[in-house]
């Protein structure tokens, strides 16, 4: 079946209450805000290409922070923009797993 | 390759300030707990069963209220709790896509 998104990614923003960890305290939602500036600069946002969302806990908390890319359904961790940047790179442009943020 | 989720499901949760028509001013969070509490009271809620999220704009607002189901990647608009139910029980529960409410 064909996809309305090529690759359609979800960051996990929800934030918990400190002590408790979240992914949002890990900064989550200034990095799907880099990502999606990044792929609308390099001229992949929209219909039949990319989309990043944020959207509310995954439930993979022990792992987080974590996005999601489907259809494919690869998951990653990531802590700065250098990984954010690996994985639009690696990942949404070429289709190569990036195995070392793979979660 | 297996899914963490078998069904992942995102619904648009985004707000636009009136007149502007959205997503959640036609009721997607309200709908978004209700389908996470049914699926949850039908015990099909977590890792290698069925999550439901909300999500940020997902793009299609032509086409809303709308949600996603992936890793099938189908879409979906509702009006009410019965269209929740039947997306429930034909799709996530037994595989069939609800026709009548495709985007």
């Amino acid at each position: 079946m064909s996809q309305f998104f090529e690759h359609h990614v979800f960051f996990c923003c929800n934030k918990r209450a400190a002590p408790d960890a979240s992914c949002e305290n890990h900064g989550a939602s200034e990095l799907q805000a880099y990502a999606k500036d990044r792929i609308r600069e390099l001229g992949l946002a929209g219909k039949g290409s990319i989309r990043i969302n944020k959207a509310g806990c995954l439930g993979r908390c022990d792992d987080g922070p974590v996005l999601v890319v489907y259809p494919e359904g690869v998951w990653y961790t990531f802590v700065d923009r250098e990984d954010i940047d690996e994985i639009i790179t690696e990942h949404l442009q070429h289709g190569r797993v990036v195995e070392r943020l793979k979660r």
